[in-house]
């Protein structure tokens, strides 16, 4: 079996869509129009494929700009592959490839995979067992002239964008969810976003650089960095999060000498359920932010991995709860606008990921951003990871593409918004049940898996005698002997050298049974009174 | 569905396992004895692991050399994260964690997956369609009592070494393989040797170092290392690849002033079946090439994607072929030695693939080097791809240990190797009945998936008047405007300066069928002798 490239597989009808400008409510109609205009999709083994196939035609959208000037060396010096770029020669009639070394799929030695998947909208594990569907992928399905993803295409090599297969979902699902306000966006598939940010730091990074965040920021982005010697600085945060005002501050009064290195050109940023601190950014703040951004030419990593983990309206225990929206068009109605949906200047990179939404053992996110930093992103995966799992990839195609559509998986995603806002509210009732007041304080996340704590360790009766970080210590370790497990503060700090001033606890929501989080709180109040000598 | 974590699933028995020192043709009983002993692996998500959970015990083997002076500052700086090392007191009994942010498996949507594959030694395609056995992996199993590997473990986050399920796989084929003769080697799963490669020029090498390699290597190799400012210094050929009298010169006469750089410290080598020029350094070779690293204290990567795809040896047209081995004693006992299995100090970093052997879209290689190598490597993925697709190693296990069992896997690979020597032994037939002798010649390759063309260049009619790389564009494109697509041998070259002075072409017989590979023989052979005016 040779690789099916072929020169009439290509999409190539998609450009002539007719432009329409379409509201939220009808995008998922013109996205299936459009691809009935574009045919059955065959794209074979390592099929060359961009968003710009998939995308909606631009209707006179601004160009984004370029940014050679934040490129680091390593990322300029990127590429192309000789041998790649004769893979087009593949598109020649007749042609016989002895070029590259792929394997025959005679030797992928599975014939068939099926999984048991739910149908929308019965999406829990008991529905799912009773009247879940069994979804088959073949092995030469679509040399047969049926489907468009099979295990001989997903089993061999892929390229650095992701499979032409999942790349459309990810272009299409971007395009209902942010439709960038730029002609040039694109998408690339990622092996997860840890990933993905440590190839974008190595892109527009050099040693000695600085990054903005939030000054609780999620850890392994700290981690990530530290080794290629970028250091975070902390913005200061307030309940929606990160405070443009800080932000505005420090960029303003950079000192080169003084801080031993150029102004900080990239912001991450966690703008829904931020990692710690569970803090939103409402539609003003990141406007503002982005205006930041602007003026001192930012680029901004929008990370959004608890973007669709955006809850109800918090109503407090006893009171009725807010409805959930009516329909998918509601939905996305009520989602705050993501960066990407403001980026008119194409600064920003928008790290998607399916861990919290489908499951972390896909390894499987994506980008969107600028054709340029796409390009250079793609040219690092090509040299690196290359692509995501191809069985994993196949798997989300039957999920996502095949089986449920657009709109099917925007019901799951409305499915998980109820869950964890149940899942939110049970933990947040535990805790003004459970917990001193006195001393311990929360504000109800928005979106996220995460509780965050405030310590009034002021009030501990060491607080003078102590320092602070063996405090939250000896309250960290009081909870584990009371059988609770909690991420301490002072982890996720930006910064690492100051001494904090204030003391936070982590809690998440995601993983405990309710009869845990309940008990797992319990505890805690009891450790955090026993602690605090509160009678 | 909380994480099952517990002290008391550790496989901590394997530790008092009489010592044995096992011939490899007992080897495989060994283990089969071993895990006996051992008892059910029950690891659950993200559950810490190391091969000395399931490696033979250490009988009085050396320990491995440090390499503290060839750690790059990036990798130095790594640290181990403070969340992760947190996990510990998860194995307190009764300890409920809000503390890491692991999604609810209730919310992976996917209650069952099955995959239809081959029962050994019935491998064919045909074979797996009418006879192949279907395999499960639920949602719960190992939680509820049976299997060692489900859904709810292989969908949710893992570590840096990869899944303690495929590690205990890839420890032990390691030792059936390799037995590495010094006592603290390690695995750890990668997302591919292209990726390991990166991670490992980026924990060895600064910007600016040179790398010692066949003066023909693997394009991506090079192309990995060019955008972190290393550059390649090409070792001469022969008929058996590198030569250690070239190398022991280079290093030897290595002039940092006039080089600008330190002298290599690092090879890269893919000693079997190699990447373009199809060459296998025989064991004498391999000890040669080990030795001159010992006297310049050299770091070794053993790249072998192709190492099971050793072939029979080659008889020519009309001669018998010699008997496949009889059994999988004979088959490991036919494959030329690995580094690792030599590697008395510790200086050799193996790399293992999936790619050519069971599915390269599986994204799942795994590397072996001594403890201080390995956990450095780990502690980079930690920041990076993480680890493979659980799917993918969900997918691995179903069919390589529970089904196969090292027994199986290996029959799997002496039938792969008797599938490359049909189709490397049709390429050869159709190269001697169809190609001009006079201006090509080739070696019968031992190993891999490609052929190597010498052409004689100097006999083209415009050898006087052109320059080189013009003729191999010339030769190239006849080829494409004949029907086949090759590789240049310039795209190969290790050093990108220098005019090379003989012309290859490369050949892969991994993918065409036997009609096409011999059509395309046939037209290369007719554009060769029109090109070159031959009558």
């Amino acid at each position: 079996m040779a690789p099916h490239y072929s020169a009439d597989l290509e999409p190539a009808g998609l450009s002539d869509t007719q432009a329409v400008v379409v509201s939220k409510s009808s995008i998922t109609d013109s996205i299936t129009q459009r691809r009935a205009q574009a045919g059955r999709l065959i794209a074979g083994v390592a099929f060359a494929a961009s968003s710009d196939n998939f995308k909606a035609p631009s209707t006179g959208k601004p160009k984004a700009r370029r940014w050679d000037h934040y490129l680091s060396l390593e990322s300029k010096s990127r590429t192309p592959s000789s041998l790649k770029a004769a893979a087009r020669f593949l598109k020649q009639p007749g042609m016989i490839s002895l070029g590259g070394g792929l394997p025959c799929p005679e030797y992928f030695p599975i014939d068939e995979m099926t999984i048991k998947i739910p149908i929308p909208p019965h999406f829990s594990e008991k529905e799912t067992k009773e009247t879940g569907q069994v979804v088959k992928a073949g092995k030469y399905e679509v040399s047969e002239g049926h489907g468009s993803y099979d295990l001989s295409i997903a089993l061999n090599y892929g390229l650095g964008t992701g499979s032409a297969q999942v790349l459309r979902f990810v272009t299409e699902h971007t395009e209902i969810v942010c439709n960038p306000p730029y002609e040039d966006w694109h998408c690339a598939l990622s092996v997860g976003s840890t990933s993905a940010l440590e190839q974008t730091f190595r892109m527009l990074c050099e040693r000695g650089d600085y990054i903005l965040s939030e000054e609780y920021t999620f850890a392994s982005a700290v981690e990530t960095a530290a080794p290629l010697g970028i250091k975070f600085v902390g913005v200061k945060m307030d309940s929606e999060g990160l405070l443009p005002e800080s932000m505005d501050e420090i960029l303003s009064n950079w000192d080169e000498k003084v801080q031993g290195a150029r102004k900080p050109h990239l912001l991450y940023t966690v703008p829904s359920g931020q990692n710690p601190t569970g803090a939103t950014q409402s539609t003003a703040r990141r406007q503002a932010i982005y205006k930041v951004a602007q003026k001192h030419d930012t680029y901004i990593i929008e990370d959004e991995p608890y973007y669709f983990l955006q809850m109800q309206p918090y109503t407090g225990p006893g009171a009725p709860d807010v409805p959930p929206p009516a329909n998918n068009e509601e939905f996305l109605k009520v989602l705050i606008p993501t960066y990407l949906s403001m980026d008119v200047d194409g600064r920003v990179m928008r790290m998607d990921s399916f861990s919290k939404v489908i499951a972390p053992g896909s390894r499987v996110g994506w980008i969107t951003a600028s054709e340029q930093i796409v390009e250079r992103f793609v040219r690092h995966n090509e040299c690196s990871n290359q692509n995501p799992s191809g069985i994993s990839q196949l798997v989300l195609h039957k999920i996502l593409d095949e089986s449920w559509g657009h709109d099917g998986y925007l019901k799951w995603l409305i499915n998980l918004r109820l869950e964890y806002t149940r899942r939110r509210d049970v933990l947040l009732g535990a805790c003004e049940k459970f917990l001193p007041r006195e001393v311990i304080s929360w504000n109800p996340p928005a979106a996220g898996m995460f509780l965050w704590f405030k310590i009034d360790w002021q009030k501990h009766p060491d607080a003078q005698s102590k320092f602070i970080l063996d405090i939250e210590e000896g309250i960290f370790m009081a909870a584990i002997n009371a059988g609770v497990l909690l991420g301490r503060g002072s982890w996720f700090t930006a910064e690492k050298g100051p001494v904090p001033t204030d003391m936070f606890l982590r809690a998440t929501f995601a993983a405990a049974s309710n009869e845990k989080m309940t008990e797992a709180i319990e505890r805690l109040g009891a450790a955090l009174r026993e602690h605090f000598r509160i009678a």
